[in-house]
């Protein structure tokens, strides 16, 4: 499923590329959030636009609304929204953990009120799976329990070993259900909080498990970044090279950039559309407030190095006055910039490997972000 | 400015043309709302896609946010949303009626209370040109007394009145004040509430002034159907051949094909946006609600007839999950698709016009949308 095209001499950055049913996909890449079944603010027009080569759904909210019988009665997710590219679905785990008022998780699976209409579900690591070949989507990602941050020992030792078993019966049903073992691709996750011994542990068990690619999970869940990245470390040193890498729920763009250098291939998070929806810019030179009065009477862009369709032609003055009496164009206008800023940085990176020049580019975008990585 | 291309032979319906310092109007045609200057949930790019050929704005909005200063330092309206072809503005004289809580109207002008920030402000039928020059709009509408529904004769008379001395010194500044006076076109509007002399009275007056074009203002108020297409046939006979005639604020579909009939060339009105962010498609078949339960498998587009890019593009059941989840593309998909539908409509009408079968166009349209108007 992966292949590795080309490592980086001076980091440990890859460039390579993921084979999916719907077509290859070239990493490092950035997955738009679509969790309803839309990136927020977004038209698939859009998306298509500036090539965005995947989005991420997710199975808890899609299984709530609109229901599997929707999506089968449609013919798969894809079909239901008209998106021929490949998508990857989450598994609702980090959802239900965070999501819900009402959980009750046993070593068969959790119970759950849904935060829509409160009535009671149960996903077992079964049910996931099964809901996830309904929806058909390319990368399915098994039911983990998804330990909160700050976290017990204890608390951290059962989701590990929760997320192990139920890792290996996903494995089970995902071997023994699908016609066509091509189809779609299983990762694996990894939890184990902040907690060196239990990352290491947990990776080794859902390597034993083996998965089409390793996911780092319970991460961005309030830790500082330092721990964030922790978590990364301990655990990318033990990960195949011939599988590929994803960082969940990762990250601001100077995360991103260093998670590359560190030998992460995919990236998901809900900030360039969250952000944008508050007026919050995310560009080459860091983060900014278009709202702000500052900007009244700027004539220019965005963001002066973005040649996005909204950098290209409208103003921050404009734009400013769109978000000030509540206008849908304003915080499309910002959202749209902000995932073109995604997606286009990870085409950035990807030329930078290409070129033997990664290293250098790192340097140079976390200074001109006045980033405090390194 | 107006090109009388052809008259139908069995209507009062006529194709035409306007011309204005941004370019030529094909006739009859509609202008989607951008009160604000923007189309709400629509980009720029949308309404050029589907070759909107106007957009109109409205002076009292644009007066209060973003101000003035804002729209000058841009160099106008047109520059500031970046929209290269016609713009009309509306006066805002209907705004400070309706929006309003307090008002004092005099015969120097209108005081009254910002629906935003509760600043006082002062309208004087001159200050509203000079505004409009600033905002260079290329139809611009001078500050009228609209009268509310229902209304007293004395109300209406004293209506008309201040209209008609308020059209009088709108001209007298605009024409006084006008660098280019071909830069931009000044119509005038008729009032008269519900009274047929009245109505017939105001006609007379304004059109005494003389303008670029006429308007039929105080309708769309809250009176019946009927009323609003009195106050049509009353002055219609009475308006010269060639100046193009502006039925203010309307309407639903059929009303629209109604009026054409009896020879009105221009048409504006928020239903479709409104219509479209509250999940109601407007379609060659009648309005009917996306959300009711009935559609959630719909596989079919909003409008089997419709060739938009989202009828070509996504289900009923998709859009209706959309909504149902609150998602902005959802009442995006409904509005792009009824206000195509609106200008769409007006290319068949010239289409029919052009082709001489304009009347059977109207009965077999009036039927299939299942009207009442005949």
């Amino acid at each position: 499923m992966f292949k590795l095209i080309k490592k980086d001499e001076k980091t440990k950055a890859r460039l390579g590329s993921i084979e999916t049913s719907r077509g290859k996909i070239d990493s490092p890449f950035f997955m738009p959030v679509g969790t309803n079944g839309t990136v927020k603010s977004l038209t698939f027009e859009d998306l298509l636009g500036f090539d965005s080569q995947i989005i991420l759904s997710n199975t808890y909210h899609l299984f709530l609304r609109p229901g599997m019988d929707v999506i089968r009665n449609a013919g798969g997710l894809h079909r239901f929204i008209n998106w021929q590219r490949p998508i990857l679905t989450d598994s609702g785990g980090y959802q239900v953990f965070s999501l819900t008022k009402f959980r009750k998780i046993s070593e068969e699976g959790v119970e759950f009120r849904s935060h829509i209409d409160g009535s009671m579900c149960f996903f077992t690591p079964e049910e996931v799976i099964k809901i996830e070949g309904i929806i058909g989507s390319d990368i399915i990602m098994p039911l983990d329990v998804c330990a909160p941050y700050p976290c017990e020992r204890k608390e951290a030792e059962l989701s590990v070993s929760r997320t192990y078993n139920w890792a290996r019966r996903s494995k089970d049903y995902f071997m023994s259900s699908q016609v066509d073992s091509r189809a779609q691709k299983l990762f694996g996750i990894i939890q184990g909080a902040t907690y060196k011994d239990l990352r290491i542990r947990s990776a080794e068990e859902i390597m034993s498990v083996g998965f089409d690619g390793y996911a780092i999970g319970g991460v961005s869940v309030g830790e500082p970044v330092e721990e964030m990245f922790n978590a990364l470390n301990w655990v990318m040193p033990l990960l195949p090279e011939d599988k590929p890498r994803y960082f969940m729920g990762i990250g601001l763009p100077d995360q991103i950039v260093k998670a590359v250098s560190q030998g992460i291939d995919m990236f998901d998070t809900c900030i360039p559309t969250r952000y944008g929806r508050h007026g919050t810019a995310l560009t080459s030179k860091g983060k900014y407030i278009v709202r702000n009065a500052e900007y009244i009477n700027s004539t220019g862009p965005i963001d002066e190095n973005c040649d996005c369709r909204v950098c290209k032609k409208y103003s921050l003055s404009f734009i400013r006055h769109l978000l000030n009496v509540g206008e849908i164009l304003g915080l499309h206008m910002v959202s749209y910039h902000n995932v073109y800023f995604y997606v286009n940085l990870m085409r950035r990176i990807r030329a930078a490997l290409a070129e033997g020049r990664f290293n250098e580019f790192k340097d140079k975008f976390l200074a001109e972000y006045g980033s405090e990585l390194k």
